[in-house]
């Protein structure tokens, strides 16, 4: 089986004291493989811990918060991955038993994930990673191929208002159809996603070193003022506050 | 790093009892990593044991003979792959330790060898062993990619009656030169490296059902006797009782 996906950023870490996040919403799926410490994650309205011997992969555009204990930091394996953003919808906690194929495929990955030179070996092993977990957690890459080119469309027009016509004629489906499948695929509705997608982006945009008016312009807004009230509703901070608190932390 | 190889079979296997073969000197290498059993290698005049937990890559064109004992068979995975014929030249024996990343990487592979649908990934994990492997063992593939040409050549040549000036011209060397060249890399002068190809794919040809006259025509001979004289000399018995030893047991 073929997977689409681009490693970004990748490590192996004891997470440093200040290390933690608050209504993350990535545009990247985290893939967390613990070894230790004490942390938590906050989704949904439920605290879990992240256990040691444990998978975790946070969704996309779907906000959690993550902290840990300083005296007791996080042990993880850690790998942003770009790939099909309804892959993996909601948080997935994977015991992974000692070994197991994964077990090997993980271990491996952290033997190389710091060395110099092992770019290619490391999406080789991911890879592999994937179609193993496959198995455990079914993914949903296949189905979604039509819909997967209208969140392409709704990223290149993310800057001017999109409606939710434009993206059914897009897909070449009946609008109240479009909307039905879209909430399926997606758990939410066309517009909320679309909404969902710019905070995220804003909030990007904003970590790169963005100013609010650019990230404000980035997803469409002129008003700066409409920009901010839009961030605070989703993320539950302005977006100053945010850039501050998360430049500040160390997002692994 | 890219490597330029093909897994032709593959396996793991306790072996079963009539397990084991003569002067061996097949046109691939053979990997084997060992999980247990009571098994011996005998090359170049000396038998050595192969122990749990290393890992022998069997060189090509390279007499050996391997065999076991039935009330101990050998429990190994194993993996026969074409590769640049100059990669290992000898037999390679290397002890794997726990928690490497080779081990995992060989662990990884055992758990998938076996599973239908799961080649590719055995590909993308093996690429990664190998990467990993040149580490330990460095072998030889960037500096000889002329060499590989002039094998290349000579194996489409095998029919017919090829001589070093001829090999030489292909390879742009002067003939002296060439001579010492390829016995620098390949450990024995061009006509019996030659000698080994053809003898080598008529035990091929012998062992896939093809008759002594249709093995000695594949590789050139015109002459069905000198051909068994040739083949003898090289396996130390005649073609027929080769095919004979050699399709009864299990070539693994």
């Amino acid at each position: 089986m073929e997977h689409t996906f681009h490693i970004m950023q990748k490590g192996y870490t004891v997470c440093p004291e200040n290390w933690g996040m608050v209504n993350e919403s990535a545009l990247y799926y985290r893939f967390y493989y613990v070894y230790g410490g004490s942390a938590w994650v906050y989704k949904d309205g439920r605290i879990m811990p992240l256990r040691a011997g444990y998978l975790y992969i946070f969704p996309v555009m779907n906000p959690y918060s993550l902290w840990h204990d300083p005296r007791h930091p996080l042990d993880v394996l850690w790998l942003h991955v770009e790939m099909a953003m309804a892959a993996f919808p909601e948080l997935v906690c994977l015991k992974v038993n000692r070994g197991e194929v994964a077990e090997h495929l993980l271990e491996g990955m952290r033997g190389i994930v710091e060395k110099p030179g092992y770019g290619g070996e490391l999406t080789q092993l991911f890879s592999v990673f994937l179609t193993v977990l496959n198995e455990e957690v079914p993914f949903r890459e296949a189905e979604s191929g039509r819909m997967q080119r209208v969140l392409k469309y709704m990223e290149t027009r993310i800057g001017e208002s999109v409606k939710v016509q434009e993206l059914a004629d897009f897909s070449g489906m009946e609008r109240s159809y479009f909307s039905r499948k879209f909430k399926e695929v997606f758990r939410m509705p066309p517009l909320q996603y679309l909404m969902a997608m710019k905070m995220s982006m804003a909030a990007r945009c904003l970590l790169q070193g963005g100013s609010v008016g650019q990230a404000a312009e980035a997803v469409g807004y002129a008003d700066e003022k409409a920009f901010s009230r839009a961030f605070k509703a989703y993320m539950e901070m302005p977006p100053g506050k945010y850039k501050k608190i998360h430049s500040g932390g160390h997002v692994i």
